[in-house]
């Protein structure tokens, strides 16, 4: 097997120490190829003069966190969801995203409506796909473990991001996470049918145990997935693109990024 | 739609307070019709005495928890969960259960070979099931949800328990609890599939936040469930066998089990 290509950072893997400026440097500095920011970061700098300093320093931007969250209790809430989703899809094509990553939302507070939520993402996509086509921005859809469910994202599986994508065509894909598909029953299959459609590759790890069930995932090689197995199936489906590692985890972002960096390098090369 | 069919106890519900003496007692003196006891409750007792009161207290035994737990890192473990689950079978065939809930076990230590652990679950079904059908104890599959997939079960999936179940034929069943399977986007047509196969149904809900992920399930009405909804499913299914009502919770092991049961009766009437 080759080597998993190039890294890319994941902003949200330093967020409590650094803003956009100090990823950029800090990338350029620890040798790390690719940047995929966050949106708060990206506004924080303002997007042009981002856009301006990531293509300075040679950075390739491997996507743009995040549009989605499109269910909503009311056609108002619905409304700004997707006004937000153009403007995201905007900032991904002013800052050469190769994609804008979907979390595409959870129940409505209050709702235990899993069907209409779900019809509420699809109509979301299918709203703002001409904007996307237009702009030349992938979206890619992630698929979210289920215990996000309730409240991050009714898109739970490969297999049904794919069926969204194959009613939308062109102009969608997937991102796919480790740590959201490496459970699945049904992923080498669904692997087999992404042939084409793989928009992203996240790394980060499941620990066990796990103590928190958005902010505790590990560095790769600290936990029980087989990375290096997930990242064949999507090269054998076409997947040419590398690795971004985001590592959402109050104890790593404890840490002082300059010493987490190559951590992260150093994983990409041995664990994934 | 007809009401959800009688309730039973599962002991685990109420772990931190009351043994088996106290939870045969407490559902006949809260008219609760079946139980569901745990393994070390019924052992603490007596495996005879406890098939002697259960009887005399007239309850339904709606299942024994648990068996499974077939990975392990060397043979010796194997075959040491296969004696384990020998014994289960004779408790549930001694104390008249209607079937024994298998819990079937996650990764070995250190292992991240899914695919292997999967396989130890499948061939350790099919080790136990001679013994299974001859003591004519159903052995029922639970799916677990995903996010206990490294540490307590490889099987996460409705579909994946009945592709077990067929390959296994008579003795094998699928034990549904609404807490693993409610996000599953694939579940009305898996649902359907159960026609015939299902052994238990037991019932909690899904708080938001989820503070932990396995001790920090909610009542039934207190969370995102939709369980009527699924108990519809699995009534269309054939399913008549009531719920079984089953919740780990360190809030709810905290209170007095004689303020729980009526909760417990009343939210089987209003929210399954």
């Amino acid at each position: 097997m080759n080597g998993p290509g190039p890294l890319s950072l994941n902003t949200v893997t330093v967020k409590e120490r650094w803003g956009l400026a100090e990823c950029i440097e800090g990338c350029a500095r620890h040798g790390i190829p690719g940047i995929s920011p966050w949106r708060d970061v990206l506004q924080a700098m303002g997007v042009a003069a981002a856009a301006r300093r990531i293509r300075d320093a040679g950075l390739t931007v491997t996507g743009l966190c995040r549009g989605g969250m499109f269910p909503a209790a009311d056609a108002a809430g619905r409304a700004a969801a997707l006004e937000d989703n153009r403007r995201a899809i905007a900032e991904a094509a002013e800052i050469g995203a190769r994609c804008l990553v979907m979390v595409c939302g959870g129940l409505p507070p209050g709702s235990k409506d899993l069907a209409g939520a779900r019809a509420m993402v699809a109509d979301g996509l299918q709203a703002i796909l001409p904007e996307a086509r237009a702009a030349g921005v992938t979206l890619a859809l992630e698929p979210l473990h289920p215990m996000t469910c309730a409240d991050r994202s009714v898109l739970s599986t490969l297999g049904q991001a794919l069926d969204l994508c194959e009613a939308m065509g062109d102009g969608a894909g997937v991102a796919l996470d480790v740590y959201h598909v490496w459970w699945d029953p049904d992923l080498a299959r669904q692997m087999r049918r992404a042939a084409g459609r793989i928009s992203a590759f996240h790394t980060c790890d499941w620990l066990v145990p796990t103590t928190d069930t958005v902010f505790d995932r590990g560095l790769p090689g600290d936990g029980v997935i087989d990375i290096p197995a997930i990242r064949a199936m999507a090269e054998a489906a076409g997947w040419q693109g590398g690795a971004e590692v985001e590592i959402l985890s109050r104890r790593w972002w404890s840490r002082d990024p300059d010493e987490v960096l190559p951590l992260l390098l150093e994983r990409h090369r041995t664990a994934c």
